[in-house]
């Protein structure tokens, strides 16, 4: 399993009219995470792109137990548990800094497409190397 | 079953740099959707939160086919396919308008909570009410 | 002048904790808005874009008098008073629906570039006639 | 002049289909510099709603000079340059930070408000004062 803590805080922009995290924002916070869990591995998703690969979200489910306040500080801990064959699944639970309350968790799962023509493709060999390596 | 077509079109503030829209925004098109199924049908979400009650997000998945694309229009139809018991589950399937493409499905489950203390509470007997007349 | 009425509706992913509309939201409202007058004279700005042409936005303004609720109608009432040269400048008064009440006023003004290298470009002619046959 | 360096990063959620940030988030990143600015010297936002103000953006102006792309690094550098009467001036540089260039200038200017009627209200004097002792 590779994991990484993406830590990030809570802004005026993020909320909404019950004083939490409106529901659709924890998703760019997932997309924040899996973007630095990927580059603390040596992958950064600008090159994966420069190689003519897009990774297009198939699926993403959120479940929300607690709302993030204003100035809350979380921690989004990002999980890729297998080297994907196809298609690749990231894990996230958010947690609140302060007193390490769990507050969503969730999954994206993402396909492997060309750039040019929107073609499902097989993962790029150096992303599979890659996760292998911190994986295993 | 009551239903709703919502209807909307994709801007520039939507994109990406994939040229199609970001996955958190169609949670954002699912909120208008079931905020006007709810109107249709004479519920009107302020007149839920001025009766004291929240009906704060749980649960929401989101499968991605195909992406809307700038200057699409997007058809968001929208069901409640039973009364609620404790939460309430609506179905959402996004069509590209010009062809009737089916671009996204998901759904979201809601609690009900005390407006004032945020705990879990009955659906409010006005929404029951309405919401089996518009079912049945 | 041109002129175009946008009308659109406040959700709850536009509100923040204030309970009004989080005030980068109405530059959201001013791009659909133009977006909207440009195609109610003819010009789409997919087609600008597949003739060349991005329009980037150099400067925005926006003045905040009150602030639109949630569940409110506005209507984004927008205005292109002369013909470009180099640069288009478009102005927005934002109207609550119920009470006619002013809620924002704003202007943005665009550039034009050559979508391929970035660089400077005059505006593409069929721009201006269609402005011109407009505005005069 | 109080003076408040904050660093972030460009994703996704920020690019439009030029390859660009999306002109309207740059007012999300303004709103997140001026919130650790005032952190930075010990005003925290939620203290200062919790004493009765808010302090609704009442002009936001932004000049953009060149857009960031996916995965810079920005600084936005954040300044007030003297102690409010009645309305607050906050100004904003925002840099690429691999190559110091300047990407946006703007500010905002804020009132203070009443929160529980709305009403113009003077500043507070404990952030007047520490506005004072940051400035001077």
């Amino acid at each position: 399993m590779v994991t990484f803590d993406f830590h990030t805080k809570i802004y005026y922009k993020d909320i909404d009219q019950m004083g939490v995290v409106y529901y659709a924002r924890y998703l760019e916070y997932f997309e924040q995470a899996r973007t630095e869990l990927l580059n603390d591995i040596g992958l950064i998703v600008t090159e994966i792109e420069d190689a003519g690969f897009y990774m297009p979200v198939v699926e993403a489910v959120a479940n929300y137990k607690l709302g993030a306040r204003f100035e809350d500080e979380i921690i989004i801990q990002t999980m890729i548990k297998k080297v994907p064959q196809a298609r690749m699944t990231i894990d996230y639970e958010v947690y609140r800094k302060k007193d390490n309350q769990l507050l969503v968790t969730g999954h994206t799962i993402h396909g492997f497409t060309d750039k040019e023509n929107g073609q499902p493709k097989r993962p790029p060999k150096f992303l599979l190397n890659r996760l292998s390596a911190a994986i295993n």
